[in-house]
């Protein structure tokens, strides 16, 4: 969830100003656009500003209402409770906040506060919590079918630019006072506040309202994209919606154009020798893993997505050398079936889900939907943006039941895949990998990068994350593949002798 | 949830023999429609049966597949779980028996058996049913997603007409085994049950798949009512849903005609030298609960609904005259301003939520939605549908702040409603009261009568009950109106001295 916005992204200054004219043109139309919709197609903005302390969201807050017209803008910060409030149910504050018809709200710390405050701090559980979360999707369901565009921000920051950012206010005596000891407070408990953040983010990011997560640390990048997605979203939504509520958020690729798979050096080396010696310890440490009384009340679901010709096959066969025939399956996934077809899309996955004691290994998956039929329009994007919450819905079900869920994507670079293709086609019995199919999707590449990336950060986690392999070396891509899943059972189970 | 259930419907048998065969014949021909669906449109149709022992479930599920082509229909009954699907996570085996488009699965004991009974038998607490519930409501949003034709119904039985079945099933020889322990042991739980199925089904009951709750007692009401629902919605869907997941469950009315107003007995009476006592010590009780200490810490909530001319305005006023002008609201309710009009439909109730220690009435209320809007036809059908549901969760916000909700439907009949027209009409000062749209409103009698049926019916609940007045006698009607409101306060506060 929050991988995406920990890659350190920047805008330059030069390319700040460039933009901030035009954009702050087009906010203002689009507002007095909204303004004059007839009452049967006006709709309100409301846009949640959450997150970490010093991650910008007061200054978005200011910048949006300088950029635009404030006077059709309604800032709401909530804090304490006052006793009015109290004196009502919780969500009441945060309905008298709603703006009308043809203007837009902004909530500076919304419903989400609270509920994730007592939970971090220890005064609910998480089942109180997931009530809290229930009661809130009703309300943002509620929300987008009575035509509110609901846009949410989570302003994010790792634990190193949460500090500087810190240090640095506290420094300058002009600044100092903002730093308020809940701030110190709240950045030691960073690693807590994230792990929340998340089990919520993921439970309530929607088709219709998806979360959107702002890498916070470099303020130019962080006002752009967040002033870029409000002009999106609501001249997508003066075109009219195909039906109330139905409008699905478009997912918008980073500004600056940087990818998740961009932060991979590919290039990794390991040499025949090591190779040799590395294989021989991990496949003994997995034999020996899976032969384990502990592992007998648990099971493996191993997950190989990748690029065409990354090596997903011969980093398979270095996991199943070290199993035993009748403890694994290979589950290679192509085109579904006619049964397959007649069937929710999941449907095939969770049939081949093993007992326990047992290794599955899918050649391809379930993610499938957000890339293939993503990206080649084989479903609507209604269906595949659902998907990201579908997903995450099921592996949250495999990691409940004790399962060990690792999923590999394992990246090349386009030469890599170039030479490879090449190979392929030159060597006899290597001619039936390669297929027309594969040099239509390779023409694809920049459209499967936007997927890959939309996919890792909206479906990993810390729960069930995603282990990106650099794998222009076939031998440092099975070490890493075979070393990360014994490290993943041995989380399970503890360390084998 | 269950009032409609209670009415103790029945069909004879000379009906019942009539109405079997043609629908019979309808049910066939609608599978072989369904089968014959080019893949694209074809659906598949999932039928929970689900509700209490000795209601009927196991012979509607026979019956069903007596009256259709058992080929094409796949049943799955669910009791205790396998050892495989004890490794697997908990939703598996649904998956599993999940029908293929184009079929009908029947599901005898469903993914509701287990987190209900865990909560009856106390293993698990409230806030983790209502994680079971936040995961089954996911499922079936996946499933209506992908286009599954989903039923759910409830099969009911006041404890009265349980234990009758069970006794008499226990008579004879022949029936005597299919009684077991737990049987009788549910018997003695039955009003645990019907609370625990109550918070359960209100909070799973969506537009898109809405709980319908069959009385039980009667085994050819019961048996047509299913057959009938599974008739029409199935018809409907063949024709085809505006988009995927976008159909809306049409409710309709019970076969043998029993309203819930139906079981009322309007013409009470209360002579006028009683009332002046009754209202002396009604009015006296109710002055000195709203001015007691513990008070303070409440505050009530009093909707008021009725037939036009139905008495809300005097009865109204008898309780406001029992406090004081700074301590109470009367709240009414017409159609929305332009302000209101720009805001979700529930947003000019939340603003007038009352303070502590205060009373709001509402003279009029919400239920608009469901009843002229619905009626009229000013908002959508999936708007009014999803209505129920919103409703549901904003009382629940109320109860759960420690708001005190009181809600009274005061009825008249036809012949009285005319009566206190044309009195108006011919009484000067009276006059005003009576407009065309009241006569008009009049002609609408029947279509109000299933209107309020499936409001009482759908968002009436333990927690916060209907309250039905009969109100033909003007004086018995605002007795039982303060007795009600007293004992509700009482309830939450104790008795005042």
């Amino acid at each position: 969830m929050f991988d995406a916005a920990e890659l350190g992204h920047h805008i330059d200054k030069a390319a700040y100003k460039a933009a901030v004219a035009p954009l702050r043109e087009a906010l203002l139309d689009l507002q007095y656009e909204m303004k004059q919709m007839p009452e049967g197609k006006a709709f309100p903005v409301v846009i949640l500003i959450d997150g970490l302390d010093g991650a910008g969201k007061g200054e978005t807050v200011n910048l949006l209402n300088e950029w635009m017209d404030p006077r059709l803008i309604h800032t709401h910060a909530f804090g304490d409770r006052s006793d009015r409030e109290q004196e009502r149910p919780e969500m009441w504050r945060y309905w008298l906040a709603l703006p009308p018809k043809g203007r837009i709200g902004i909530m500076f710390g919304s419903w989400y506060s609270e509920p994730m405050n007592k939970r971090v701090t220890g005064s609910i559980s998480t089942a109180r919590l997931d009530q809290a979360i229930d009661g809130i999707n009703r309300f943002e369901r509620m929300l987008c079918s009575e035509g509110v565009l609901l846009l949410k921000f989570w302003f994010h920051l790792t634990y190193d630019a949460q500090k500087k950012r810190l240090d640095e206010l506290q420094a300058d005596p002009n600044t100092r006072w903002r730093v308020r000891p809940i701030d110190r407070k709240n950045l030691e408990r960073h690693a807590k506040i994230r792990r929340v953040a998340e089990h919520v983010l993921h439970r309530t990011s929607s088709a219709q309202a998806p979360w959107l997560v702002v890498d916070g640390s470099d303020p130019y990048y962080r006002a752009l994209t967040v002033g870029e997605m409000l002009k999106s979203r609501i001249a997508l939504r003066l075109q009219g919606p195909t039906y109330a509520g139905a409008d699905v958020a478009p997912l918008t690729p980073p500004l600056d154009g940087r990818y998740l798979l961009d932060s991979l050096q590919l290039n990794q080396t390991l040499e025949s020798a090591d190779y040799a010696v590395a294989l021989e310890k991990w496949q003994g440490r997995l034999a020996r893993l899976v032969r384990s009384d502990a592992f007998r009340s648990h099971s493996v679901v191993a997950v190989f997505e990748g690029h065409d010709a990354a090596g997903k096959g011969g980093a398979i066969r270095r996991i199943s050398a070290a199993l035993d025939a009748r403890q694994y399956r290979v589950v290679p996934i192509a085109a579904p079936t006619e049964e397959e077809r007649a069937q929710p899309y999941l449907w095939r996955f969770w049939r081949q889900l093993p007992p326990r004691g047992q290794v599955t290994i899918f050649d391809r998956s379930w993610y499938g939907r957000v890339l293939v039929e993503r990206v080649e329009g084989f479903c609507p994007e209604a269906d595949w943006m659902r998907a990201y919450e579908e997903i995450n819905d099921f592996e949250r079900q495999l990691c409940a039941k004790g399962i060990i869920l690792v999923k590999f994507w394992l990246a090349i670079d386009k030469d890599e895949q170039l030479r490879r293709f090449e190979e392929r086609e030159a060597t006899g019995f290597k001619r039936y990998k390669i297929t027309p199919e594969d040099w239509r999707n390779r023409e694809k590449w920049d459209q499967y990068a936007i997927a890959i990336h939309d996919m890792v950060d909206r479906t990993g986690s810390t729960e069930h994350p995603w282990t990106l392999v650099e794998a222009n070396n076939k031998r440092y891509a099975r070490i890493k593949v075979l070393k990360v899943l014994c490290e993943a059972i041995e989380g399970k189970i503890g360390r084998s002798s």
